[in-house]
């Protein structure tokens, strides 16, 4: 193979790659991503990586003189191909494997593996399949990706659960089983069978949030119990998606929390930053006490000391006391844009609701704190 | 105790105080900073914290209501002021040392410790004195620290060693056994005994660099053989100096280099990473091949590839060749402001100087080391 390629683009290329690249280096033949020509396309050349459970393809402009496929170490490329400075990048492979790789007065010279060896990627035809916006997508996954679980604890809440709802509308939902968070959305174009139910990973949907913006304008995600795909613009993720069955999470969506709350989000963000900073726990307890017109929060009685901070707030009920993880609420209102949040509640042992003043798509469910003191 | 500070200086103070605090805690004392009001300044306070080793006095302007002292713990008091948002915060004590902060709507309260049990920073009158200003005093730290030890292992080479020329000029000096970097600063005013030569620890260097701005526009260095003090604007570092000897490094400041190579400094930095990029090892060796017009930088040749580079270079003598670590390169590089440097050789064995083309005043050396490929 012998390739010519534009070293910005070859570098912003190689970074998506190396970030879907494997890094436990437990298998280390995914340490490596691979560089192809494709038969019917003369101008172009096709880079791919894969964990097994995740790949990338991505297509690129390339001046080709010799067709054919290389497979290299992605990190070791990526590190020294981000330091070179002139226009073109000059790829050349050799039958005995060594890669040439030469820009301005730099040359490189790397061993590399055989093709064959790597899993190789193919694109699928899917019968389920949305067409929505990219920053529709972005908030999609935003909205969403915090309240999965993080730990291999129960697999199938590692990811967010893709549905249809009755009126064709995406629905997007998380939860690590002390929060949820929903998103429903309405999309261009959608077909999904209305029994359909995905759970997308972590890792794809992170991976995918990142490179968005080279989708372009629109991302179409077709899929099937197996697995998804995301493409657009040169650029395509594959994932498997997770086994098992994700829980209903309709009954634990209160109906009747009759308590409503208005206040200033960035007011409240700030004010639980300031009471959750005493406290040395992770998930950092705070008390909150509401009555007409005031929020009042505190922080735990501990030796180390403590906080408490007043914000007004719209309420006009009975006086009431309910305990949070701190961080949970703080990441809620981290991903709401709207100037203004909405609590609703039921009582200091119910489920509450978190949700923007503004926009009814979004909705947040946590777990209320048993707070004893 | 009963003080109103403004809460953006107390917030800066507290960053300066909190980074002189010890982090080890293996004393958990030294886990606080001392405020406290000042016999013969009603209209100031004086923070002060100390890790043994370096302390930090720093005073500011407060409304004193009641005169007196706390000592609070430094890491909860900075994390939560840095959150908090209103103009004035208002510190109270009481009898049963609770200490009451309050800003805005926020209400903190925090257990104190008695100031009698911290160890209490005094400022000397000490006999040498260096008047320096702020921008040489940063230049001279940063252009030397970097060679300086950052392990145990020769407890007289963590610092720098400061000490006065015959012309009355200072010198600054480091070396970690490898490389040395010196640079010679004339400054407004020295009162330094021919003979003495002190140790400034890392740390000290380290914070004094990073508060410096602080100072104002000149700082005063005094110090004696045991303690340095560092004083201007309204800070005052003090600094336990390091016990024994530096070593003579006079003479291995080679006198006879007469290979002198001129080149681009970003050009040379720029193809020090890239060649030194494919190296997996901390020091990354390379081998620079000098010639009439050309220097050639090429990696070490591994099982995982190998680079070479070239650069244009103004040299006129016979070709030869030398191996240096890139790291300590790529650090002397980093210090340098000049568009050129010029590397002076003696032959591949010998130690190398590495100094701008414009300023006499600082060089480096560095060892070569053997490169057997």
């Amino acid at each position: 193979m012998e390739i010519t390629l534009k070293r910005e683009a070859l570098s912003s290329t190689l970074q998506n790659i190396n970030s879907v690249v494997d890094k436990s280096s437990t298998k280390p033949i995914l340490s490596n991503f691979v560089i192809r020509t494709l038969e019917d396309d003369s101008s172009n050349v096709e880079f791919s990586s894969t964990d097994y459970e995740l790949s990338l393809v991505e297509v690129m402009p390339a001046q080709i003189k010799d067709p054919g496929s290389i497979c290299v170490n992605a990190k070791k490329v990526f590190d020294i191909v981000k330091e070179l400075k002139d226009d073109e990048v000059h790829i050349r492979s050799t039958e005995q494997l060594w890669i040439y790789i030469t820009c301005g007065s730099s040359e490189l010279r790397l061993p590399s593996v055989e093709v064959g060896l790597y899993p190789q990627t193919v694109l699928e035809k899917l019968p389920e399949s949305v067409t929505i916006s990219v920053e529709d997508l972005k908030s999609c996954i935003d909205m969403t990706l915090f309240a999965a679980i993080t730990n291999e604890s129960r697999r199938n809440l590692m990811g967010v659960c893709l549905s249809s709802t009755s009126d064709q509308q995406t629905r997007w939902l998380s939860t690590d089983g002390h929060r949820l968070a929903q998103i429903i959305k309405s999309v261009d174009d959608l077909i999904i069978d209305a029994e359909q139910e995905v759970i997308i990973p972590r890792k794809a949907l992170t991976e995918v949030r990142r490179a968005a913006d080279m989708f372009g304008k629109t991302v179409n995600i077709t899929f099937d119990s197996r697995v998804m795909q995301f493409s657009g613009g040169q650029i395509s993720f594959k994932t498997r998606l997770i086994e098992g069955k994700f829980p209903n999470c309709d009954p634990i969506i209160p109906k009747d929390n009759n308590l409503e709350i208005l206040v200033n989000r960035e007011n409240f963000s700030n004010s639980l930053r300031i009471v959750s900073s005493i406290s040395s726990e992770k998930l950092r307890p705070v008390k909150l006490i509401i009555s007409a017109g005031v929020l009042r929060l505190e922080s735990e009685k501990a030796d180390y000391g403590e906080v408490v901070d007043e914000i007004e707030a719209g309420y006009e009920g009975e006086s009431f006391q309910i305990g949070f993880n701190a961080r949970y609420l703080l990441d809620v209102l981290g991903v709401i844009d709207s100037d203004d949040i909405i609590l609703e509640c039921k009582n200091s042992m119910s489920p509450t609701i978190i949700k923007s003043s503004t926009d009814e798509s979004f909705l947040s469910v946590i777990m209320p704190l048993r707070v004893e003191w």
